[in-house]
C-alpha cells in the first residue's frame, strides 16, 4: 500500500504535529483562521468535492464537458480531494487547540475496544 | 498551539504514512475496506457529527437531555469528531491506494501559488 | 410511484409555499430562525444522517446494537431522515425570503436545457 | 415572507406529491434514478455547494475570480443551491417510494412533540 510504514527507522515524512505546524505557519501568513462556523462550512464544501469525484468515478455521474476540459493531465484528482478534506481537518484542529495526533490515538483505542468487528464489509 | 513542530529534531509522533500503514493493518484484521461509495457515505456521516459538534459550540443549536447524559466527561469530543474524519480519509486513501503524504504537499503547493491571499478572515 | 399527481383536480397535499408558511409559523412560535451558518450547520448533519441511514441499508455499515434498539418498529426511518432534509431547506429558504417553488421552477429549467441527458445512469 | 400561505382558498402552486411526479416524468425519459448510493453522493455534493455559497454570503470566504465571472447576473444563486438539494431529495423519495408529503407531516408531528422549544435561537 502507499504510504504504508515498514518500521526500518527511515525518514518517514512529516508527522500530523508538523502538518499542523506547517499549516499553522501558513494561516499566520495569510491573515489568520476563519471563524469555526466558517472552517466548518468550508469543510462541507470539500466533502461535496470528494463525493462528486467518487461519484464520477465509482457512481452514476456524468462529467460534463467543462469539467472533463478542466482536468489537469496527470493530476491525482482523487488524491487532491482528499488532502483538501485533510487541510481542513488540519485546520479545524489548529483553530480550536486541538492536539490531532492524541485524539487520533482515543479515537483508535475507543475502536479497538468498542466498534471490534464493525467496520467490515458485508 | 497544539501539535506544531519545534525544530529539535526530537520524534514528532508519527507521520500521514504510518498512520496509513496502521489503518491498513487494523483494516486488514477486520475485514477489509469498504467499498468506495460507502467509504464516501461514512465520510458525510462523520462531517455531518463534526457539523452537530460545532452548532452545538459555536451556533444556534440546543443539545438535547439525551445528548448531554450521554457526554463522557473529561472527553475532548470535537478533537474525536475531527479524528473520525481523519480517519474515514486516510481509509479512503488507503483503499485508493491514494499517497496522502504526497498529495498534501501537492496540494499546499497548490494553495501557495494559486489561492494565496484568498484563505483569510475579511 | 407514491405521491405522483394524478391529474384529477383533487387536492394533492400542500404546496411547497404553504409548507414554508407552516414552518414560519411554527418557527415564529418557537424562538425565530437560526442565523444562516447554523442553519447550514444543521443541514450537514441531517445529510449526514441520511448517509448513514443509506450506508445501512445499502452499503457496508453495519448497525450497532444501540441503534438497532433505537429503532421504532413501523416507523419510515429513511422517509423520515429526507422528510429532516426537506424540512431545514425550507427553513433556509424562509430565513432568507427565498420562494423555492419558483427556485425550483428556474431549477427544473435549467435542468432541462443545460444538463439534458446526463442524469441517467450509465 | 416569500411564499408563505394566506389561507385564502387560492391555488398554491404545486404540492409535494405533483413535485415527485414532475421529477418522476423526467427522470423517467432521462434514463433512470441513479441507485441509491450514487444519489447519496449528489445530496453530499449538493449539500457542499449550498455550503460554498452560504459561506461566500455569511462566512469568511472570499469567491475566486473565475467564480465571480461565472454569475449569472439577477440569478438567485443562492435559490437554485437550495432548489438542487430540494430536487435530489425528491428523486430519492421517488426512487424509494417514499411519500414525502406523508414523511414531513410525520417528522413535524415528531418536532412538535419531542422537540419543542429546542429549535430557537439562543
Amino acid at each position: 500500500m502507499a504510504g504504508s510504514a515498514e518500521g526500518d527507522g527511515a525518514p518517514r515524512g512529516r508527522s500530523i504535529g508538523e502538518l499542523q505546524g506547517a499549516i499553522d505557519a501558513w494561516i499566520a501568513e495569510n491573515g489568520g483562521y476563519w471563524p469555526p462556523l466558517s472552517l466548518l462550512a468550508r469543510l462541507t464544501e470539500e466533502t461535496g468535492e470528494v463525493a462528486r469525484e467518487y461519484n464520477h468515478r465509482f457512481g452514476a455521474k456524468q462529467k460534463k464537458r467543462s469539467e472533463l476540459e478542466a482536468e489537469v493531465p496527470g493530476e491525482d484528482r482523487l488524491g487532491m480531494e482528499l488532502a483538501d478534506v485533510l487541510f481542513i481537518v488540519l485546520c479545524m484542529a489548529n483553530e480550536q487547540g486541538v492536539d490531532l495526533d492524541a485524539s487520533f490515538d482515543a479515537m483508535m483505542n475507543k475502536l479497538k475496544i468498542r466498534d471490534a468487528g464493525r467496520f467490515r464489509t458485508r
